[in-house]
């Protein structure tokens, strides 16, 4: 038996402005190393001791792994970071903010980008393309991807191309750390954690869209040995 | 050729009372955070990108780069943590006042602990034995040195025996990516870093110990490809 540990990042500059943030490598806002930190505080008094920690390559999830971890006195477990766990990347929506985005596109239209399944948002053209907003311009793309293998950097994603690629990753990493009985905390995204979730729990991909892991709550799960859920619980004050 | 960037973790709390540190995990105190921010400020005006950065296994170092990392932008290069950067261990004199250290057992032989490259502070009684100052007790070991090869923690350390404890790391871990070719940032501590200096720059067992590296102010060697140093250089403001 081991204990799987989810923990999604604490607010964003981004997310405190209502923009798309996906695969933007925003900062946390002052609430969101709050939220971290307060996750630490959670996980400290669970008692829980951890043996290997993920995250992505996105700032917003790794400090709030490292505030976390921190807080919690586990600063110097092992870490890995990996691509695979970035958020869902939300193409050509990245930037935009999300009313202004309902005015120009609908409101319909624009719940069915944020909440179905199998819908792609409007897609980046090219990896070049910066992202430009409130007079910053951010990479489409840069160095940290690097390693990705030819075809799989995305222009956009649904869920579901957010479930196929997080699951490669944690197949050949996260799934045998906690075969062989390690605890595991991964720090990430509203929807690489969704994904996971769905994995974990059999969740059907209409069901999926309704699950939400709120900023800093670490979602904690006992899992048997071939990985079943045997428990489940969000830690909050 | 390759860029090898070691960075000293800011002061620590203990730092800040004048208490030998050594293996005791304390955290940076608010001069040592703003000394490993103004790291990472020197790090990104010299425009150098990392592919790999290493630390120790106590809280002050890893601090160090996380900031450091994050104010220089490349906080998703992927991180590597060994006891083998930890900080020399004081052995008893951990948790000691230097200056009460000083009048308890002279000063030269305070000076010839701190100073000398081959003589022994005196040593722990125990890997159980935990370290008490400031109303605080410290454990003189924990689940970190879990993988710690059978006879290898120790109970106290001169300067020799760090180098010795460095070194089967820096052969099998930071070296081989150095000769591939990657830029690598170290953030460790006053004298594991002495100790990988005096193997990079061949400095005898008598010189040594006159080699100080400055708090958060990252030392910069420019290496050929069989690691020996062409250049190297100090940031500061």
């Amino acid at each position: 038996m081991a204990k799987l540990v989810l923990i999604r990042h604490g607010q964003s500059e981004w997310n405190a402005l209502n923009l798309f943030n996906g695969w933007v490598d925003t900062k946390l806002s002052d609430k969101g190393i709050a939220q971290a930190k307060e996750a630490g505080e959670l996980l400290a008094t669970e008692g829980i001791q951890f043996d290997q920690a993920y995250t992505s390559v996105l700032t917003r999830a790794i400090t709030t792994l490292h505030l976390a971890l921190e807080e919690a006195g586990q600063l110097f477990i092992p870490e890995a970071k990996s691509w695979r766990l970035n958020e869902r990347h939300y193409g050509a929506l990245q930037g935009q903010n999300k009313a202004e985005a309902a005015e120009k596109w609908g409101d319909e239209q624009v719940h069915i980008w944020r909440r179905s399944y199998d819908v792609l948002p409007p897609l980046l053209d090219s990896y070049e393309e910066a992202v430009e907003v409130q007079g910053k311009s951010y990479p489409a793309f840069d160095r940290r991807y690097a390693d990705v293998p030819e075809g799989e950097l995305p222009l956009g994603e649904n869920l579901k191309i957010t479930l196929e690629r997080v699951l490669p990753f944690w197949e050949s990493d996260i799934a045998p750390q906690l075969k062989a009985g390690k605890n595991v905390v991964i720090a990430a995204h509203g929807n690489s954690l969704r994904a996971l979730a769905k994995h974990l729990e059999h969740i059907s991909d209409d069901d999926i869209l309704n699950l939400e892991i709120a900023n800093g709550q670490p979602l904690v799960y006992d899992l048997d040995d071939s990985l079943e859920v045997i428990s489940k619980k969000t830690l909050s004050k």
